[in-house]
């Protein structure tokens, strides 16, 4: 007679009336997912709360029942947020040990919490409810960063610096033109972040392990109360997707780069040769041999760690790749990654505003690198093609000028009037003013250009974007 | 005097007036992007003539010149248009292609093409255009897709399956249910596509090499006349960024893990053991030793295929990794990827849709795995819920019943009623009844479950939803 | 007077002289490793030992502040391997926490234990002295799942099974020949690690922070008393090369990909339509909803990790992508992922080592499978061959044989002699004999095939290999 | 009767007995591969010849039946090796192709040609004679660049630069020393690409589909007529097994990485800030804009370049990750970024060999970078410790000196020794000296370092072993 397995105290597991014997050790070891989804704990708790509630309403428990419910769940609650909850490591998860804890506080009445639910959805919801929080987060730091680069570009309006292409001397820009190309990154990032959320912000729970329920519950009123904008409307594809991950990490990865591009850019133009900046030496740090070194360690540390978000994107992606429908064990590894890759993000932002606030800028070193009176090249070609001269001969000329001038070690402003002529007729005096950063920067008048109207325009407008900043903007 | 390099002549670049000699052989086969650019050659094209257009209207070239350089361009065109546009190999892209082309065709007039652009613009210009045309293509692949899933469904109304957690029998659900799961993820992606189009839908010509202009050109004109939402607001991110080609390289690595969970469901679904499918042979291929084979080589192929999409996804993220602003020379890398999934998305998206025709559901192979009735395990659980027995509780009861079975080697509904109430005196005849997948199924009523009128609303949901499918939706 | 900054205590780092405040708290949390690289304490402090050796060898340190330095460093090795060592969470990294207790311990004298070395060597050596040792236990892990392998071939030699092509039943094979692929598998995984091994076993400490030292030190000492087979020969490369860290977790990452192989045949063969295998439940868990689950969750954790290696390895070649030399900071993300991957790859051999053990094979699942007919369709063509028919007739010969039986809905025994004969003159009552999995599997007679003898001299080979491995063989 | 399919004309393909229909257009043009795998004709044909011999010599075959299809094959060799092959783009792939031209040419002989063999074993098979190859060359290539960089280390000897780390003035060192880091790093690349070499030269053919075969081969006769090391043991892992295709492509990510970290440092040196080196301008293009520009774009698209191979990597592995035994069609995806791979770092290596060769030196810029004397910074510490100061302390007095110095805008020489003494009693007017970057790269001793009589070494040692290099050294 089928007395056996009485004594099973599976306690660590929401499972195992089939099973003979309890978890391998080193299984659960392995399985566990504890050590990282602790993270879920307040999430996990909230929705409960919102579950139980919901339960009562649709009469699936009693009123009572919900009650006592509650109050252990608010007990759990508390600790959490006073940081005093202490997991059990042997949990199978986050999940598990709350209802193991609840089951210890309340007794019986906890058996009834896992009514109508799965940790399919369970485990997708609080996901869910994390990531939006974060996401919410990221994007406030992602203002406060915008902000740091105006402050900063503000601060030193009108510097002229050289304008790069293939780290090579392209163009004179103003300084603050240059900065707000990183405000314009940022503000993509925002919106795709914002675009993300939307996915995210979709209620799976009461979708059962995958097929839905029987009981008669009331998704809508979940929906409500935990603050979702929809409910997911396929109960396979509910327990199924982790789109939302994938999503939320390949903007993440966006982000990263726009950091590491930021960080190389810092790096290079704080070295010896450049110094075009200096970087405070709260975010450098020295060498256990060289006494002299002062090492942009932060910048360097972000750069690379872009590499971390890369590796969490691909993972998550192979992760899915070729999965059968529905839920498999293999996306538990979602959340390593996603909650590495966010908490790496948000950190980052917070240390890279004030690694901006703290940037100082060498004008001694930026006129330096000014004198350089080839940077002028193209404001000569397009001054030939005010002139009438096509574009194409106009670049020709400039660029036979330039050649003449490196072969013979000499100036363009060295040449005499004679020999500049000899290039174009259309060469005369005039042409010597235009060989000024100042004035090459001035003449810009293209929307979006570098010229000191325009940059004006563009601080302006960010000034008033980045003020009243809402949740996405 | 500066006569040197009179006969420097450089026709295969855009460039070469400060350059003693042609650029080496070796490095312009190296360096030549035209065999993947030369996708571009309509969209530069456009491009170009609405240049012109805008130059005339800003007076920077004259009517007359304008005209003679459009008839130009129309020309060569209509050439690209009938498939009879030839590049020449050794241009440096298709870009200068097409300029050295025009030169040859209507002579000078040609040289002034160029006025107040960079390629640096111009090839994100047509890199955008391209991908706007592809995005849209590929968004109403994905209407057709799920089109086709939503008629299997109706095909099949009411045929209940297996459903599957960990490739192990889960709980009954409805074969139309299971393939609107599918229709959820598509949708997904068309939302996804559509924010990202957003992103690409933004027009970065007149910010030059990285500076603007100094030169009237009026961008928003251009903009209009190209069908661009927006223009870019900071001329040196505009030749910096290529986000949109990552955000694109996202979204497909999405739709193409998406069809590999799709392939690998059909593969596992029309192997011998399982039988749930049959796939049209057009889809399969044979094998060249083994005269029996009919292969699922396209699911394969595509299931496969998503590694080629993640591969380009970590390319441009990884070129983009880092780079000083602004433009360097190693975003030329960005088309290969980009190209190359958005043609395999697109292709892919063709086939599995009429794959998705072809397929015929076998009833016998289900009712066979339906056989299985601890695929009801959970439905006796909820029923003991609604007796008034704590979930947990009642999932221990089920489990210890199954696990009887087990043992016994027996059916369910083999045991007598006394062997049942061993389990729980709420056992009684009645539940023989749900021991049937039908009634399972039947028996879900929360929204977004496998219960038929679920499914039904959510059927009738989609049709409408894509019948008047615009643009992305 | 420079009186300034003598109260700057900056007991967390190894550098501080130059510095007029300490290290941003902020900063010093995000940029501190010592939450990773604690693991190399034991490593570290094995080297300080013989580092301090070697300096009193080489007179650059005294007998006697040798002696005090090597107690101090004795005590704390006892320490970690006691697991009682207790690191400073404020400590920059494992190695200032070292030096820091040191000088606590023994005073003034711990000050000279850094000389002639930098932490850019130092890290790198310890590192790979951690690698090496993971190195071997995971070749140890891989011959003892080799060995596992080859019990359960043994345990059940002669059983014969489909073999797949494209997940299509193909021909017949034993069982015991599956189960040797992947031990072919895993051994070349055992060379891979050997090859990397050699690599990894180059000491680099001596060469400073990138250009050595005026220090008369003795390298070759070093490497002997710490059991390195070579020395590297450049400074500049020693402290910027972490192709070793490359070439570990790429040998993972195939070791990984092997086992998500293994992984999911094995998930497959255990579903209720193939029934192959029973995984022993000691490995599989249950469901929170669903009662009757028995789900192979350590597999799909294997299958699913295997994306973590992937991760790591593209997250360290990220990293050091386009790094000017030589050390950055960048690198310091390298010891995360490797040690990730060391250890999971180390867990999941001794797990996926067990399971194989408790896998038992379903003889009536396979025997079912077998009788499908078709699996003999490449020996009725081969045995055309050898009638004279040439191969390709052969194929065409029985591909319509089968397009018959599929058509009539027969097997090939069930048809007459005459109907065999309308597909070629040369079949007779012969063939019935053939169409018999054992006998298929009898005839073949080729190298590596999967013919009884050909297996057994196989069987035998490993048997051999696997017993007195040493290290890497 | 089944007189079906009599017309069944399926030239393009090796199948089709059993299929009804012909392969539909638009999925025969998905699935071949024909326009990746023409490369591997030759080897195809290569191995054909060496089968038929060998089906002669175990009298599978007829002398005379082989002696014809012999001279057809040689005939189609013939065409290749003179560039005239023309592959017919609707054939499923090469070795079907060279099947069809075969039968065209000698008739119904052709037919024989596929006996005992699978497409699967011979893709292998082409697969990795054509590997083998390529890594021969790419060997040779790494071979070339590193003598490039010895002759380029020569012609500059004892020039000196300033070292750097985090891309900070470090310590000054030579300039050979620098490039020898190189070297080395080439040489690792040599040892991993001879050590995956071994795993390539294996050979599988004969192993049939999956099951090896039941006619009399000798696969040990066909490796030696082809020049393989190896036969594969296990004909179901011979199939299954794209290791070398991972491993391969592992290892040219290597070289890719370390090609990248060289263009990043020749990009930065010769940017108008730092002006160390000079690129050829053969090596350079210009701008179609700015007409002074001359960009290091070889250098870029090496360095962009690397991610190319990085997603050819994850792509391979992607696609084999949970991949079922034996052959699935998604294994076809793997020669476009093998071959992707392997073409670009043997172009890439052809030019950077070149590009080093044309690197000019620029000894102003290299003096006016070392006249920073806090390159010498190290040399003061390790003098302190010389005279008998603790490292530590010496670390921070120089630090303070260093710290001193800079508030009061002054060189080291610049102090008056009372205020050195100030720092340390042991400074006195010697120390002067030693701020010398030529002093302090001749102090150096150690092995491996800087110092000139140990990089002398180097480069004998070097330009011995690169001599006489034979295939992998």
């Amino acid at each position: 007679m089928k007395t056996k397995n009485k004594k099973n105290k599976k306690k660590n597991t929401l499972w195992g009336g089939r099973f003979k014997a309890g978890l391998d050790k080193d299984v659960l070891r392995f399985s566990s997912s504890i050590n990282v989804d602790y993270k879920l704990a307040e999430f996990d708790l909230t929705y409960s709360l919102a579950h139980v509630t919901m339960l009562a309403k649709c009469k699936i428990i009693s009123a009572s029942q919900a009650k006592v419910i509650k109050q252990g769940l608010k007990g759990l609650l508390k600790l959490v947020k006073a940081g005093k909850y202490k997991t059990n490591p042997d949990s199978e998860d986050i999940h598990t040990d709350i209802q193991n804890k609840l089951r210890v506080k309340i007794g019986p009445a906890a058996d009834k919490l896992n009514t109508a639910r799965s940790r399919n959805d369970q485990v997708s919801l609080s996901t869910r409810m994390y990531s939006k929080d974060k996401l919410m987060n990221i994007s406030k730091s992602l203002t406060k960063l915008q902000q740091a680069l105006i402050k900063l570009a503000r601060a030193n309006d009108w510097v002229v610096m050289p304008g790069f292409t293939h780290l090579q001397h392209a163009q004179p820009v103003l300084w603050s033109h240059y900065l707000l190309a990183f405000v314009e990154m940022f503000q993509r990032d925002k919106e795709r972040l914002a675009d993300a959320f939307k996915r995210v912000d979709v209620m799976p729970a009461g979708s059962g392990a995958l097929a839905g329920t029987s009981l008669p519950i009331d998704r809508d009123m979940l929906a409500k109360e935990l603050g979702f904008a929809k409910i997911s409307a396929n109960s396979i594809d509910a327990v199924s997707d982790r789109d939302f991950v994938i999503e939320i990490i390949s903007s993440l990865s966006v982000i990263a780069m726009h950091l590491s591009r930021m960080s190389e850019d810092f790096i290079i133009m704080s070295t010896a040769e450049f110094g075009f900046i200096d970087i405070d030496q709260a975010f450098c740090t020295g060498s256990s041999l060289m006494p002299q070194k002062k090492n942009p360690d932060v910048l360097e540390l972000i750069r690379g760690g872009s590499s971390r978000v890369y590796g969490d994107l691909i993972s998550i992606l192979v992760t899915m790749k070729a999965l059968p429908l529905s839920y498999n064990r293999d996306m538990q590894w979602d959340k390593e990654g996603l909650f590495k890759s966010l908490d790496f993000i948000e950190e980052v932002l917070l240390l890279m505003t004030r690694l901006v606030k703290g940037i100082k800028v060498d004008n001694f070193s930026l006129n330096q690198a000014l004198a350089d009176e080839f940077l002028m090249a193209t404001d000569l070609a397009e001054y030939l093609v005010k002139k009438g001269v096509a574009f194409r001969q106009a670049h020709k000329i400039v660029g036979e000028l330039i050649m003449f001038c490196s072969g013979a070690d000499k100036d363009i402003t060295e040449l005499s009037l004679k020999e500049l002529k000899s290039f174009s007729v259309y060469f005369d005096k005039n042409i010597l003013k235009m060989i000024d950063p100042q004035v090459s920067v001035k003449n810009k008048i293209s929307y979006g250009s570098t010229g000191p109207l325009q940059v004006k325009k563009q601080l302006k407008k960010w000034a008033g974007k980045l003020q009243g900043v809402k949740k996405y903007a």
